[in-house]
């Protein structure tokens, strides 16, 4: 590294990931220099779930329909004999997995119908205030990646806009983006369903359906990159074979462009995973990484911190 | 007005809307007011034809269908005598009232099926900067209304962000509004339709299909604000019927909010039209402004200028 400043990425190790990244923000902000990209073309979307904070042994997400169900069956006791509701409530992973992830999305998306949008982020706010990681015994927003949070800043310091394409539930991501990782509500692109027009005592409301409007995940990410943003990233981070559309139509766009792609692979600090999460494997874009122009990042290797524990990053 | 600054909207004459405006702008932007927005929660939606710019005789995405029609039937002549082709070309109002807003939007998005998005966003910025509007003489992108520029600008200097909430299609939207209104592509929502994600010689790109996904008008305007939002605004402006859920769903959030509805009652610099324009009526909104706390902007009466001509908004 050239630069005199102090290390923007201090969770880091010094190695083939950090300087990709240092060199390209260097390059695509440095006036005159051949890859110089004007402050508006400095878009970078990031996966959320196994990039941004920890997806195992489940998705957040599916910890949360877990609470949401039992709170149903405390009303309607027969659900807790009724599939799928009982591999729920005794978190049976063999058979939730059987369910995919997009069929736990939907059942997530079920049983949160038919409130209001407003309705839905109070709710998913106070679930999100206390409700902790299994292992890890913090508070899943604390399970985020420090060095991310510092990618996070680092990149919106050099002018980036910095997005989530997740395919998680957006409304549960946009209850916690802001304070978590300084990525508003309107720069969170997700999984969804459709909603409703509904005058309510003369108050104009958007109620929650229980039918998927866009499952975000694989192709529908470069999809709805076009449709929310109209603009191709210049970076994009993600972990799954769900984001290598998104890698890739980051980085055969032209002009300077980064691919990153987060390898789990260390037991010890949290969990080493890839092909065999049957929630969201990650096969084909490790083994297709060189061929693509994708830099791996191994946790292991290039991070030497993990969880930002209870800090938070400044950004905004 | 209490303000010892410049004033901000020079263009808008002394009156209960210029006021209104100013007001609502100082409410929420005093700390300490009672009143208080933080800049997160200042987004400001804009619908886009007849509000931040002329839609008569039709709206300009009719003029550049019409002009694509005609590239079309230069290589297909027997386009010329088949309907509706035959109506655009002759220009042919009265049938094409008949196809209504979304049907022409349709016939817009069906020619200009099968190609990629950044070629389709190059053919509408190639033709935008040579179309002109048939009664005014002017680049349509210079029919622009001065008073709702300086209004953009103001509200970006105020901390808000400004949106483009329109029926139009968004990816034509989003190859002028950056230039002419200061609005970049991501706070751009529109009509559009679905996108095949496709390799070509290695390349992702997003190809356009003749399959409408979202037709952005009345209930759908807040719908989407919704989902790209994900935020209710504080403040909305608009001119149709096409626009009154979005003024209700602004208008009837908490704390301060202004819904603005801009009535084309000047026959001499625009054009006289309201519960007429087949295109796009204004009758519901206009009688029940009152009742639902819409302050009404009459282009006769509160602007002192029309066209922003060439000049063009210094904002980002």
């Amino acid at each position: 590294m050239t630069t005199t400043r102090p290390d923007p990425l201090p969770s880091w190790n010094d190695g083939e990931a950090k300087s990709a990244i240092i060199d390209f923000v260097e390059r695509v902000t440095s006036k005159g220099s051949a890859g110089f990209m004007s402050p508006a073309e400095r878009i970078a979307t990031f996966d959320n779930d196994g990039t941004l904070w920890c997806e195992q042994p489940m998705q957040v997400q599916v910890f949360f329909l877990i609470d949401r169900v039992k709170e149903l069956a405390a009303k309607d006791p027969a659900m807790k004999g009724r599939q799928p509701f009982k591999a729920l409530l005794e978190r049976d992973l063999k058979t939730l997995q059987g369910l995919g992830k997009q069929g736990l999305l939907e059942l997530g998306f079920a049983t949160h119908a038919g409130m209001t949008e407003e309705e839905f982020g109070r709710l998913a706010q106070r679930w999100l205030a206390t409700a902790k990681h299994p292992k890890f015994g913090h508070l899943f927003t604390e399970c985020t990646y420090q060095p991310q949070l510092e990618l996070l800043a680092y990149l919106r310091d050099s002018g980036f806009k910095t997005w989530i394409v997740s395919g998680g539930g957006i409304d549960l991501m946009r209850a916690f983006a802001e304070d978590a990782y300084g990525i508003p509500p309107e720069q969170v692109i997700g999984s969804s369903v459709k909603t409703r027009f509904e005058l309510r005592d003369g108050r104009a409301v958007l109620m929650k359906a229980a039918e998927l409007n866009t499952f975000d995940d694989r192709e529908v990410k470069a999809q709805n990159i076009g449709l929310h943003i109209g603009r191709r990233p210049i970076l994009a981070f993600g972990n799954s074979d769900g984001d290598l559309a998104m890698l890739r139509y980051t980085k055969t766009g032209s002009g300077e462009r980064l691919a990153l792609l987060l390898h789990h692979d260390d037991a010890e600090r949290e969990v080493a995973y890839d092909r065999d999460f049957r929630l969201s494997p990650l096969a084909e874009a490790l083994d297709k990484a060189d061929q693509y122009g994708i830099t791996v990042v191994s946790m292991k290797r290039d991070w030497n911190a993990v969880f930002a524990g209870a800090a938070r990053p400044g950004g905004s």
